[in-house]
């Protein structure tokens, strides 16, 4: 059998094309926001918020590439926004994100804040997609409710809004707990619930998926504020200590570094108890689930 | 019969109660970012996409608000995120809208990116609580499907690359003309069509309705860039002249006042024969097309 690298580059690779077949080709007057969308989604990463979905929705017994398949494009597009954006002077500042210049510095500022929006805007576009007049439309409904609730203001935004506003200021743990549950975990739980959602699942399977997914979104996260702390800058393709540096309160901040890890596990564990409990089964999504928190295994 | 301005408020007036009914509350950790939007969202301004929306909508027999009002909701953030992300400083940098100050300038930049953001998504998530498992979503899915194309690359956000990229530039008539009809006649076509797909009508009046809107929608782009020559700031609420000042190219300064009036009659004329066309009718909102174009009356 593969190595789960091995797996996950074959699957990286064909997530890749299902995502480059729904961005814009680079043509018109307004090509360079294309561009600048483009190059943003194609700068890598490990595909993760798609994989996720896919694999759930494979679980569940989904089988229709046609409804999946615009629902992966679109969660990696706000995923992509959602950096383009963080990124920008007014919010993070950087200029590297995965070792490459950011969009802001590579096609500037007015361009880079206009290609977020694009994105943001393209991906519910492209999820619209997937209507095709069919009884299957009420699950793609269903899946579109949740593709616009979990990135927005109850969601992802809310979390951003609140990391925003900690730089610098001494928060409560409560306080961090919601940036990481809503910053991080909240589009790990829009992937796999859209996943179960778009198969059929029931409603006390979506939920069961939820959990799971903000467990594995919280462990995902404190497993990046140990990365930061403890990784040379080449690994992890951004300046290490660059939280430190903008004033992050992190996870590792609080419980320090062993406790931090431990906690990781714990979630980990606790998502995979409920992961095991549900009747269907899928043993790579297991493994991924696995291999998520401790990435550098 | 009241004159159209007094019928004008008083719908106006409902259409800000439905609009606030789907604004979010201000509470939770993240509400500087819901502060903002409502900050923006209720700055004012003529409701103008949203009423054409419901007349559209009632033209064709609709009369089911809990369809029709989010979407009227929906379109308002849509505008209103435009609005922000545009005033920021890496595109027009505009201290003042509507009189007031703009979201950058009352609640910080990265607050008035995020809050764009939210708007953007929220009219998604707002729109989307309109599906309701019944035969009518297949009508709410087409609704979707406009509000996220007319708004997007192919449509707002494309006019609006290509006037940010045209700025103390030379360009062609035609490059002109792309910018108004995407960066301002997208929307309100959207408005129309969402009016009409939600009220059932047939696909040939959909398309009747996005050509009556497109030239509404020019005619409207040529009345402003006229009213911001010959205006002062009290009257439009922002520096008079601020077009020139930012080095925009405007229909005026191809063609004149005297030809950009003519024109702004060709085209509203051209709308309002296709308006009369149609087997529906609404006295009210053929009146308000004549009004919109000439403002000042």
């Amino acid at each position: 059998m593969p190595s789960i690298k091995e797996q996950l580059s074959k699957k990286i690779e064909k997530i890749e094309q299902t995502i480059d077949f729904y961005l814009p080709e680079e043509k018109g007057l307004q090509k360079t926001v294309l561009s600048a969308m483009n190059y943003s989604v194609k700068a890598g990463g490990k595909r993760l918020r798609p994989m996720l979905m896919a694999e759930t929705y494979e679980m569940f017994g989904g089988a229709d590439s046609s409804v999946i398949e615009p629902f992966m494009a679109a969660i990696e597009m706000i995923h992509t926004y959602s950096l383009i954006h963080d990124d920008l002077p007014a919010l993070d500042n950087d200029a590297l994100r995965r070792g490459m210049p950011t969009a802001h510095i590579k096609f500037g500022e007015a361009m880079a804040i206009l290609a977020g929006d694009a994105l943001l805007n393209y991906a519910f576009e492209t999820a619209a997609k997937a209507f095709d007049g069919t009884h299957k439309d009420i699950q793609t409904a269903k899946a579109l409710q949740i593709l616009t609730r979990k990135p927005g203001i109850y969601g992802m935004i809310g979390g951003q809004t609140v990391d925003v506003e900690q730089e610098n200021k001494a928060i409560s743990f409560d306080t961090l707990m919601y940036i990481h549950n809503n910053k991080t975990a909240a589009l790990i739980e829009c992937a796999m619930m859209i996943g179960a959602v778009l198969a059929g699942a029931s409603e006390k399977e979506v939920s069961m998926i939820e959990q799971i997914a903000n467990k594995v979104g919280i462990a995902f996260q404190i497993e990046d504020d140990i990365l930061d702390v403890v990784s040379t800058s080449e690994e992890i393709g951004k300046p290490a200590g660059s939280d430190e540096k903008n004033g992050k309160n992190t996870y590792v901040l609080f419980k320090g570094i062993e406790q931090s890890k431990k906690d990781a596990e714990q979630y980990t564990r606790e998502a995979l108890q409920i992961f095991d409990e549900l009747e269907y089964k899928n043993p790579f999504l297991r493994e991924l689930l696995l291999y998520l928190v401790g990435r550098k295994n």
